[in-house]
Order: C-alpha cells, then structure tokens, then sequence
C-alpha cells in the first residue's frame, strides 16, 4: 500500500471532502458492536458516481484498500478498516434520483436512509417495506442483505432491489437489472452483489422495489402462556395462509424491558405482536381469524390498534427493545445474536437457546422476526467482566451451531462482517470456495473492504 | 477434445445408461424453436449426484463438453450442443426427496417436471405455483429462471428456489442456501445459479419454496375496446394493490385462435384473464373491485369462474393459446419473441410491437402476462419462405431493441440460449464482461454447455 501519493491524489480530487482528521477517523472506526478495529487512514464523501469510480481508480494504482460506510448501523463490524486503507462514506450520496409511481420504482444513491426515503414517499402512495429498525441507509442495507419486521410481507432486501451501478475494483462502472419487474436475460448479478457486504465493488445507486402504501392497518399484540405456544401459533398462521406484515416475538424478559423503557403496561409473558395490511374488510378478517387461532394456543390480554397512531406507537416500542434491554441491565453493553431456521425448528431453536442463556452467568433477553424464523438474544455483558464477553461469545457461537444443525443459517439479516467470518465454512462448505474464486476474479488485488466474507 | 476415451470411461460409469443411439443423439439435437445446432455426440442419463460429479470429472479430464437436458422445452435453445460433447439427460433423476409441509419445502432432484411435482403434492394442500404453460422440468426452469402466468402473484424461479446442489466443472459438488426462509450469509450463490443456464454447473438438487393451496379462487375474463384500455386497466388494478394470482392479456388474434382451437365463445377483442387466490371473502372483494376498475376502462362481456373446473379449463385455453395460434395458420412454424417492460411502459411497448408486426407481411398474435409488464408475439412464419424468417428475425430484434430503449429486458422467462445470445451486450455492457469473468473462473475450460451466455 503506497498510502502518502493515494491520499495526495484523493485529495486533489475532492479537496477537503477528503478527511484526515483524527475525530473523523474515529468516528469511522466505531460499530454498534463490540467489535473494533483500527481506523482507516482517511476518509473520502464522494458527491458522485464518477467521483467514486476516480477513487477506485487511484486505490487500485496505489494498493489502498476502500471500505463503504453507509449510517454506520452494522451489528457485525462490516465498515472497519481491518487493514486500513480508505473509508468512503456515502453521506453526501443520499439523493431519490427518481420516483416512477406507476412502475412502483425509485432509484436513489446508496446514502439516504431509511426513514428519509419513506418520508420522501409520504404523498406518493408508495414506501419502501424493508425495515431493519435502525435507520439504516439503503446502500448499507442493500450490501447486508437486510430484512427485519416487514420481511415476512414484503420480503428482504434481497426482493426489493431491482438493479443497481456498481463501481468495480479498478474503477469501472456497471449497471445491473432493468426497470422491468423480471428478467431472464445472463447472471443474477444484481442478487450477487445485494449481500456482498462491499466486497465485490461499492454500491452508487440502487432501482428499489415501492409498494403501495396499505389502505387499512391493523396490529394486535397478545400473551402466550409459553414460548412454544407462541411460536407454534406463529407456524399454525403461516399456514392458514393468512398473509401478515409483521409477526414479531418477544420473550417475557423483553416485555419487561419495553414496559419500562416505553411505559407500555403489556402482559409479561411471551408475547406476539403482529400487524396485518390491506383492504378494510381484508384486514379485519385477517385479524379475527388470527386471533381465532391465537385463542387456540391459549393467547390472552390482546390488544388491538387500529388508528395509524396506535400502530405506530406498537412498533415505536418493539423497535425501542434493544435500547429497552440495554437499560434493563444499567451499565451494560450487548453482543446480538442473529441466527435463523426453519420455521418448524424455530421452538427447538428458541427453547434450546433460552435454556443455554438461563445457564449461563448473563442475561439475554430473546425476540425476532418469527414469520422468517429469525430470532435475536441480546446478551448483556459487563463491559468490566472479561468473563461476560467469554460467556457470550461462547453463547454465541453455539446459537450458531444449533441453527446449523437444526438446516437454517448462521445469520438471517445481519450479515457476515467480522463477527461471523469464522463460521463460513461450518455453513457452506465447499460453497465458501467458490465465494473465493468469485472474490479474487472480481477483485484480484483484494482492495474492496478486505478481511471480510472470504478466507 | 478426447472424445473416445471419455465415452469409453463413462460408459463404465454408466453402462447402457450412456447412448449414442442415433434416435437418442437426434431427439437431444431438437428444440421447440427454429434454432437447430448439430446433435451431442453422447447422451448420458445418470441416477445420481455421485454420477454427475464423476460425468464432470470425466468431461474435465478430456475437455469434452457438458450440456444439462431437462424436459427439452426450452424456446431458445438453451440445451443445444453447439461444439457436440455429452447431454446429461436427467430423466431418471426426477424424484422428491423431501417435502417438510411446517416449512412449506420440497427438496427435488432437477428432473421432476413442475405437473409431476404438483401432482405428487395435491393431498398435502401446498403447490408449486411457477407455471411456465410448458411441463418442464425443474432444473430447467431454475437454469432458465422461469416464471409465466403466475409470477405476478408468487414470483418467478428467483423467489421461489430457497437452495440448490450443483457439480461444478471438474466435478465438485456444492450446496447454496439452507433451509430457512432468509440469509444473509454470503454472496447468495442460489440467486446466480438461478438463471445460469448449465453454464456455471449443473443442478442436481433443489429445495424448493412451496405456497398453501389457496383456500378459494375467483377467475373471469374480460374484453376491452383497445390494447391500450386492457393495460392501463392492470395498472389501474396493479396501483390500487388488489394482490393477483394471474393477469393475462390476449390480443383478438389470440382470442380468435383460442376460439376456433379451444371451442370457446370469448369476446374477439382485446381480453383480460384474471385470477384470485386467497379466502373466499377476499376473493370476492378482490374480484368485485377488480370488475369496477376494469368497468371503468370499458370492459365487457365478463365471465366468471368460481368453480375449480371452470378455472381449469380457462388456463387450459391460456395453455393452449400457443398449439391455437399455431394451428391458425395451417403448416406454420413459431418464432416465439419474449419482452418484458416497466409497467408504464407496457401499452407503448404493445402497440408498437402490434403496428410493427402489421405493417410486415408475417401475422404475430400477441399475448403475455401483463401484470410483470411480460409478453410476447408469436411470428408465424411459412417454413417454405426463407423471407417470412427474415422478416420474424427482424421483428424480433425490433422488439428486443424497444424493450431496452424503454428501460426493459430482452428476454423476460425465456432466457438467452442461442437465440438472444447477439443482445447481450446491448442489454448490460460492461456488466457483461464481469458475467464472463465469473463463468472465466468457475469454468475455465469453458465445458458447461459451451457457447452460451458469455461472448
């Protein structure tokens, strides 16, 4: 790596938009993780996609290595300079280029977030499904492979990404995908690059998916008198073919947590919060029949919201239950866990790990996406207690190895990062080798984000 | 290529299981298309994994080529030998493995054919809902990435195959995906196998996304006083967020030939068939309010089948659309085109297409399914008049060039094969060459059926 002329290059193009200084280096070596790594020895706000490609251009003549770097949101270290090298932050690339109502498609640059998009969208009729609770940006979200509480509606980000431009290591610029809603035409190479954590090339814009935003809403939440009555009322709806936009999970533990962080006064047992969209009549049959069969597993204390505000504040609160359980324990930092099964593994799965955590000498309080058969424990680590960090990393691992065991996949939505790299090779086996060859042909010098993904 | 010696050595892999019988080589030589290529110089037909692998190994020891064979439907010649070699012909490899009803999973091996598959499923109340109109086989329309009338409502061969087994050029042996319902584990290698077309590896296993048999279902066609009024009709229907099973469009051409093949009496105008699926209450909604937006266009003439086999026998008339537009023109042969455009683009793409063909002296009934913006004109064409293939060839390539200048795709079910091989370029550019490097690295003797896909 010749660093010094890199930056001096980097610098004459983007003059002060290339940042040295050491609160923003900083800034860039943080994760909402434990994870840490150095930081990078600069960090680039491009404005455009040629700028990003110029970039490129001068890493690759100068072996620096480029990392992306979205809302910084990543649960799993995936935007740290393992190695150093050049962050390039996409801040300034945070533009909707273009709505197409009729065609359901926006295409925006990989910056803007979340939340700014569907507030972009509000008087379109249209937003953006895919909702990972942290106000992600669509770039970071789209590299993750993202889902979250809408996945089992909506789909993931695997779904809701139609196309995108890549810039390539060395420079060059492809587009991948069409405007069209399906394709047969060559290699899924949009599908290769959403997940590819910044690996394969950086993301500078991206042809989302829009759907309509639902005439009626409605959202109930309900007790259960066990973990397995929940999860298996989860499985019995899934396959009444009840169609639900979220279906979410939450342990007792976790009740408690939002009942005191979001003054909610909900029933402390294992609970399911679930929300249906669609027409008035369509929505309204949708709740009675779920809670038929809800009422079936025993479920109890149901609460339904059907103004938007009432609905709005359920979520508010199920998307507040990570800062809740952080507060449960004052002092405390979490290791996330994400692993994901099949559906009818998922009580094993959740009993097993609940189990596991009661053994253990720390908290960790479980909820998750169950319609996907993802779930998450929040372990609770005295960040003073080195034994703690141990104990979770240890609990950690071993939910990995239950969802590996049991056919699902050692991460649902979070990716891959550094948290997770040394168990590729336990889920995919010779695959992880064909990853590698795909990496080193794309790209050969290892420049994009290096140290993640492949061996 | 050694081809001697490889025949010998697979014939003491397979015995009699390896032909070169000259009916079996001409029968693998066919495609129901005008594209001819000179027939494989062997056929094999292997029973299991271990068989392809080790075919694959042999193939690779002497540089004799591989090209995958499902039930040999493909309409672009997807399955030809251009430069000869070996036909794995996976006939007897057409089993289910697994079907794990919770989970809503069907593990099968590539041969099994999507009837064979439903039939196999009927008493367990899910399907397979991809339906190309053809039998094929699932291998084939995973390598094609399929979809037809009912993508519109449960996706195509993207969104529904969760995992695959693949034997690699030179014989190793990989599995993408798990079992769960999502992943963000690494570069999703199932989504660019999907659509690779034998060209990466062949399939030899698929685990499957199977959907709940709907519990009611609506169906009625329609008739329109233009093209124009039947496509902004499904935008209409598409933007109010009524969710559809099917959404097909048949010019009057096509209603006439399906008339006259079918012994139906439908409107000889521009048509609508609509399907619903889902509870009978929602059917019902969704059916009246899909009657008013369509009123509103100027649709007359509806018929509605509620019961199962007036249903039946309105798709078997859409599956019969090609043999009637065949048999309108007595001794005709088909060049089948295949566009797929963003939905506000669809009535321009349409009546383009539908003046162009007019104004050459070949007939071309259009017919597709709208609601992915997908359709297509099949040219029929005196195989006696070298000028009517000239002429549809033309068409064809105008169509494709539209299709892109209207920010669609060249093909969107059928795939590349041979026949679209020449728009490549035109389509993705540089995004092509990385397509190439992929197939570089994961074949670098280039012996996955060979001159496809990639320049």
């Amino acid at each position: 790596m010749s660093l010094a002329p890199a930056l001096d290059e980097m610098r004459a193009l983007l003059g002060d938009r290339l940042s040295t200084a050491p609160a923003v280096l900083a800034h860039h070596a943080q994760s909402e993780s434990h994870i840490t790594a150095r930081a990078p020895d600069a960090v680039a706000f491009p404005l455009t996609t040629g700028e990003v490609a110029a970039l490129a251009r001068i890493a690759a003549a100068h072996a620096v290595p480029l990392i992306g770097w979205g809302a910084g949101t990543s649960l799993e270290g995936h935007a740290l300079a393992v190695t150093g090298g050049v962050t390039v932050d996409f801040r300034d690339m945070a533009a909707v280029i273009e709505v197409r109502s009729e065609d359901r498609i926006a295409r925006v640059q990989p910056g803007i977030t979340r939340m700014a998009l569907n507030a972009w969208l509000r008087d379109t009729g249209l937003f953006f499904p895919v909702d990972p609770g942290a106000d992600a940006s669509l770039g970071g979200m789209a590299a993750t492979r993202a889902s979250g509480t809408a996945a089992v509606g909506y789909g993931t980000m695997r779904d809701n990404v139609l196309g995108l431009e890549i810039v390539l290591a060395g420079g060059e610029v492809i587009r991948t995908g069409s405007q069209a809603p399906k394709s047969s035409a060559g290699y899924d190479l949009t599908a290769l690059f959403v997940g590819s954590e910044g690996t394969l090339g950086l993301i500078t814009e991206l042809t989302l998916h829009l759907h309509g935003q639902p005439e009626a809403v409605s959202a109930a939440t309900c007790g259960f008198p066990s973990m397995a009555a929940a999860v298996d009322c989860v499985i019995a709806t899934m396959q009444m073919g009840i169609p639900m936009a979220r279906i979410e999970f939450l342990d007792s533990a976790t009740v408690a947590a939002c009942n005191a962080h979001s003054n909610m006064a909900l029933p402390e047992t294992p609970l399911l919060a679930v929300e249906f969209h669609g027409s008035p009549a369509g929505v309204q049959e949708q709740a009675e029949r779920f809670g038929e069969i809800a009422a079936g597993f025993g479920a109890d204390g149901f609460r339904w919201a059907k103004a938007e505000e009432d609905c709005r504040a359920l979520w508010k609160m199920r998307h507040a239950a990570y800062p809740a359980i952080l507060a449960s324990r004052p002092g405390a930092k979490a290791v996330i866990t994400d692993v994901c099964v099949p559906i009818s593994a998922l009580a094993q799965a959740v009993e097993e790990t609940a189990a596991d955590i009661a053994g253990s000498p720390i908290p960790g309080p479980i909820l998750g996406h169950v319609g996907d058969g993802n779930f998450h424990a929040i372990l609770l680590i005295d960040p003073a207690n080195p034994d703690d960090l141990t104990a979770a990393k240890a609990l950690a691992h071993r939910m990995a190895e239950r969802a590996l065991r049991l056919g699902g996949t050692i991460t649902g939505e979070h990716g891959i990062g550094l948290g997770k790299l040394g168990l590729m090779a336990a889920e995919h086996g010779a695959a992880w080798g064909v990853m590698d060859r795909i990496k080193a042909t794309l790209d050969p010098m290892n420049l994009m984000n290096p140290g993640k993904m492949v061996p």
